[in-house]
């Protein structure tokens, strides 16, 4: 057991949450401060895109007990269904039968995370601006005003939790030898709805991510619990077909119904909301060291905050609560160990499943669409089922595994210049399933 | 002529004081404002590296009519003077005969720009110290310190050349859209000094620029016009041979006399020097955009801060004048034109020197103490003299002409290629200038 120490976790959003609750367990007094009002007392969104749970984000809970409580609140979903322009659709299981991610509305889950984290003891302070942090003696200086009045709180530790715009990190930037970037993508998103069938059932299938993949852009649809759907599309900020080139009524309808002419029916309010939510920006963070000696650490998005297109964004965050919690187990009370290992082993996992999530933009809103990448797709998960022992897709290495992300980006390039190969090979259209084609798989694999 | 504004230039460097001095001769009234007090007045020193003025810092002077004053304090350098570790000399020239670039001080030379620019009528505000600024309506905001009382500046135009630490820099970082990056090395360094003999003459070739590479590390020594060198020690932070395992006076005599011999008679503060003057740490920073509509611009380090390794800082930053004075001369009023135009020149330019700086310091510290590097760049300049047309090398790009950084470097790989073919050839140390070679390097040029 660790000697207790009174703990700031600075954000309350899921990471904050699953962390002070852990923190909690092991006999700290952990405080949650939030600039912003308590989730479960205002309404939530408009600009929000749903989460998805996978196997990282569930040991998390796992460990802890708290999976069947989320597993009540989350809808599977194995495949994905792909809407194409002529309205055909496509399925593409993720994974092996009864393989599947979960769809998580955020504020749903937030909510109920900081219900949790209360009930485990753990005390809440909404509302409470934190515009610096002393990283020498870990203490936290809140107030109205950036240029206003401040007062201090003084902790033993400090945890950022505070997302992609940290400010516990902005005051690390400030340090030499502090690395740090923050890149824009110039993709933007925006929140758009699906409603419910007046008997609270979902209009289109609730167990697939929903694309519909249209190159440089795509809409995506992922269900909530309520019968209704979180749809976000996807698309550059200028350009032809781009957020700024759908500037009026007229334009918008005529754009859906020549590229998504099956959202029609089940998109009633786009005009509405397309108008009135905003557009949001995407943006990768980077940076190195997470720590500051033995009383500052950065944790999930405040570390790294990554494009949402693999889905793991929350998946790494609780990942890297794993993490800590075994550097806890094994360094006890020597907090500078426990940081300098767990940032030392998190760092090159979290730039893999940045540049992964990165890559993936391309996957979902172009090679969904295209024959030949379905295909190789289809070879992958054949062979993979003849030789599970030889071969696990990418998707299922990130996905359904606790790989370290690192290892599943190598391997994964490393299986895709076999499945280059694969590809070239004669009539691979005919042949995809022939035993020449295995056998070429093993022959590349042992080389 | 442009409608006169009331512009600011934060940072009374090299490169604030020449684009102020631009600024006034196009009818502005300037402002330069500095968080330090004015260089003039203070001594300078303990944690610098001399500067080499080239080409396009030349050209920046030049359009000015400044050259003249400045090559009276500049020492020409024609020559990079090699070390080995059995004190044997190599020479290694730069580029061909009457070719040189200039060692100054930072000290003399930025003291005699602000000179130059009082005498141009630019105003200085010395130890102002600029915490924020409003991009809005380029307001700056000063005062004693960062949470007590401000006053605010208003101006029409403000431009950051506030360096690699740049505060306007900061405020565009919190914006959206704002791409951003800080990476320090792994190698700090470290100023010392070879006085002048009692005549005031130099006690090695002041003609040179001297090297003693030796591998991870390196030492290197510019000339003063006073007859005294400024040498800087540039050495990992951390491991065998690094700044932290030089601890005590018997460690740094030890490590000087075996890899450094021949400075035992020219440094004679050797353990002085070392132990007070202080580590400085080498950081690359790179962001886009650099300009904010048409009130405020970043230019210099600050929008492009960049390792010594090639010598280009300075005249980087200077070619960024001339190429903000061409948008002038081409926009004339249009100021967020003249910022779009410069900013999206620049960009590329930028990264390319900033990738060949980082680039330099393996050449510098490792290759130039390789025979076959030493032979590679023998070939290259005896075909370059046979075949001037044909051959300009990637040093003799970037410092003798004025070409775009980004070519030169496009250019210099596409001629590193040959080279690594050049180089395989058989017998190459003994062929390298016969007829076989100037062929195969034309065969490879036509490809």
């Amino acid at each position: 057991m660790q000697t207790p120490q009174k703990i700031a976790v600075v954000g309350s959003g899921l990471v904050g949450t699953l962390l002070a609750i852990y923190l909690k367990k092991l006999g700290h007094t952990v405080h949650v401060l939030d600039r912003s009002p308590d989730i479960r007392t205002v309404e939530f969104s408009g600009r929000s895109i749903n989460l998805v749970m996978s196997n990282r984000g569930w040991k998390a809970l796992e460990d802890i007990g708290l999976t069947e409580e989320i597993k009540k609140i989350g809808i599977p979903v194995d495949k994905r269904a792909i809407h194409l322009k002529d309205s055909k659709l496509n399925y593409q299981y993720y994974g092996k039968e009864g393989e599947a991610i979960y769809s998580l509305s955020r504020g749903v889950l937030n909510r109920k995370m900081i219900d949790l984290a209360e009930a485990a003891g753990v005390e809440f302070f909404f509302e409470h601006r934190i515009w610096d942090v002393t990283l020498a003696d870990a203490t936290l200086h809140i107030g109205e005003t950036e240029r206003g009045e401040w007062t201090d709180l003084k902790y033993d530790k400090v945890f950022g939790a505070d997302g992609a715009f940290s400010r516990i990190r902005h005051r690390m930037q400030r340090q030499s030898m502090f690395n740090y970037s923050q890149e824009f993508l110039n993709i933007g998103y925006k929140e758009l709805h699906i409603p419910a069938n007046p008997d609270g059932s979902h209009k289109i299938d609730k167990n697939s991510l929903h694309i519909w993949p249209r190159g440089n852009f795509m809409l995506m649809a992922l269900a909530n619990l309520d019968g209704s759907f979180t749809c976000t599309l996807f698309m550059p900020f200028e350009g032809e077909n781009s957020f700024e080139s759908l500037k009026d009524e007229k334009t918008l309808v005529d754009f859906f119904a020549e590229f998504f002419p099956d959202t029609k029916e089940v998109i009633p309010d786009l005009v509405r909301d397309f108008f009135k939510n905003p557009t949001s920006y995407l943006v990768m963070m980077k940076c190195f060291p997470w720590t500051h000696a033995d009383n500052v650490a950065l944790i999930g998005d405040s570390a790294h905050a990554i494009v949402p297109f693999y889905g793991h964004g929350m998946n790494a965050g609780f990942e890297d609560i794993t993490v800590l919690n075994e550097m806890i187990a094994k360094y006890g009370d020597d907090w500078e160990a426990i940081f300098k290992a767990y940032e030392k082993s998190r760092k090159p996992n979290a730039d893999a499943i940045a540049e992964l999530s990165y890559r993936n933009f391309m996957e979902m809103s172009a090679k969904t669409a295209d024959e030949k990448f379905l295909l190789q797709k289809k070879i992958e998960k054949w062979f993979s089922d003849k030789h599970p022992d030889l071969w696990m897709p990418l998707y299922s290495r990130v996905t359904f595994s606790l790989q370290p992300y690192s290892e599943a980006l190598a391997i994964g390039d490393f299986q895709n210049k076999i499945m280059e190969e694969v590809m070239q090979m004669e009539n691979i259209e005919t042949i995809w399933d022939s035993e020449v084609v295995e056998q070429k798989i093993i022959s590349l694999l042992s080389k």
